[in-house]
């Protein structure tokens, strides 16, 4: 028989005492940095779950998930959110928004803050710095579910809510090439973001389909330079050979992309075509009307709040590897007429 | 001397013990509605203010403040977060965002939470059905400071921090004018809300100077059917004798003119012109542009949260009449022109 995996083995194993290694699970001050790494590769190692009723930490049930984004001025954030407020009222618990900004050191302290028992569990979808899962991974330590929605990280083992991206930039792509486009750009968001790979691929393999160039000078990674995402689409657009084809990955780089064509007098879409990844209530409403691939935001959010609260509800606190993908549907408007 | 107000000058007043009145404050389930009510309202009669120290309730400080909102889905509150995020983080203080969804008994539910010592402090628009002040009030005897913003309650006696929405109404109402109108309607939200009453005098005031009749069903209030908006404006602009000029309170009540002006055939601006209270960043983008009165969001956020601070600093728990009136900026674009 296994012998069960708790404090008491830890402390036999590590020759401490059960009251140093629960300290220095619960980031003491007390233990010292050396102790506390040796205690937590162990539990790692040894795939330790906190038992819940034995931890103080969660004696008392907060009735409150957290929802950690990048932004919320953004359509898909927003209506995601309206789904999961939907799920979390029926259930009697109250919804935090905290917003990352990008910055993964941002993320990294909402997480930390969650340790006192802020929360019962964690929705996020991950900041465009981020590429380690461990201050994810570190919740798991305090018996605290996580589900990733949209920008999960490739290979985490969290439950993830994602949608077909690679398929849809395929579509994407293949839209952009069948109205008369032959040298497509694609303004990508972080690189590291599962869902900026999978639209990365999809965006090569619809080139590659019909032998068309993938030209690394048409990847412009906008991410890390908000306040030179302007210059950069001014740049792409009027080079010498211009791009007659843009994939935009967020919103907010179509619109901009439409303001550069503006005050450049490229027009939309005779001598460029514009689709983009958006939730835009007023797609149809601009000049032209965008061509959107439109996720499917309030089901997402609707199926990680389900997931969130299945986790809650079975006492899972362990990393879990469920995955749900939903797709997204694409609207052909005028920009890419 | 005064006797100062506190427990047991409650206690003796009412000839209830010290605890029990301390219960009743709390709401504690152990004291009868009677009771309770006879407590608050000698602690409301004789302006009890809680004493922070004495109280169990404010021993930890949750260095977090409450943002309580009708909805996230509006350009002016996301930036309006945007600022107050700013000055929070700052301060090391957490923001958590709560949304009404309009709804004046989730709001109360909302604030009757924050009780428990969530939060230190709170900044609120109120909701489209709010019209009484009893459950703000009641965040003051819990020595929570509440600072309104934009969505503020006339006549309320706590800090405020508005634009000036008479003037704005009235310089809208006057650039319509200008442009050729002559029948001109009001797309309202909830009558109560003093940002409507405001905008409601500067629309009839500017009539007046006009020597234009105020026609009362060219005055539509849209709040409390967020289902029948769509129809409710197609009724106003297919009625034999309709309007050729419209003010929007909010930007979704423009969106949805436009979407209605689409399905109808009504052209804007040759047969409508529109101009509406809107942060949308790409108002300009919108077929045709979108003339806005653009309210400073950013500034108005900012504001809040640093009167909110203030308060926390200098222990001011009660009610604060400061107020704050940023102005908003017309912006003339395609759809007045």
């Amino acid at each position: 028989m296994d012998i069960p995996i708790n404090l008491k083995r830890l402390a036999k194993d590590l020759n401490l005492s059960v009251s140093t290694v629960s300290k220095a699970l619960h980031d003491s001050y007390e233990i010292s940095p050396d102790t506390k790494k040796r205690v937590l590769e162990l539990a790692k190692k040894l795939n330790y779950i906190p038992n819940p009723y034995a931890s103080g930490l969660r004696k008392k049930k907060s009735k409150t998930i957290a929802v950690v984004i990048p932004e919320v001025a953004d359509n898909f954030f927003s209506q995601a959110i309206h789904a999961i407020e939907t799920v979390a009222q029926e259930r009697g618990y109250h919804v935090l928004i905290y917003l990352s900004h990008e910055s993964y050191d941002k993320e990294k302290a909402i997480l930390q803050d969650f340790r006192n028992g802020r929360v019962d569990g964690v929705l996020m979808s991950v900041s465009g710095e981020t590429t380690s899962t461990d201050h994810i991974e570190d919740l798991t330590r305090y018996a605290i579910p996580v589900v990733l929605f949209d920008r999960v990280l490739p290979r985490s083992e969290f439950a993830k809510i994602t949608t077909n991206d690679y398929e849809s930039a395929f579509l994407a792509v293949r839209h952009l090439i069948e109205a008369g486009c032959r040298k497509i750009a694609f303004l990508s968001i972080s690189p590291s973001l599962s869902i900026n790979q999978d639209r990365l691929k999809g965006y090569q393999a619809a080139l590659e389909e019909y032998k068309l160039e993938v030209a690394e000078h048409f990847i412009v990674d906008c991410t890390h330079y908000p306040n030179r995402q302007s210059e950069m689409i001014k740049n792409l657009l009027t080079q010498p050979l211009p791009p007659d084809g843009i994939m935009a990955s967020v919103e907010k780089l179509a619109f901009l992309t439409y303001q550069v064509c503006v005050e450049t007098g490229i027009r939309i879409p005779n001598d460029l075509k514009v689709i983009c990844f958006s939730n835009l209530e007023i797609a149809s409403l601009l000049n032209p009307s965008l061509t959107t691939i439109t996720q499917p935001a309030f089901e997402m959010g609707n199926a990680a709040a389900t997931t969130l609260f299945r986790a809650l509800d079975n006492k899972i606190y362990q990393s879990n590897p469920e995955n749900l993908e939903i797709p997204s549907i694409l609207f052909p408007r005028g920009s890419t007429a």
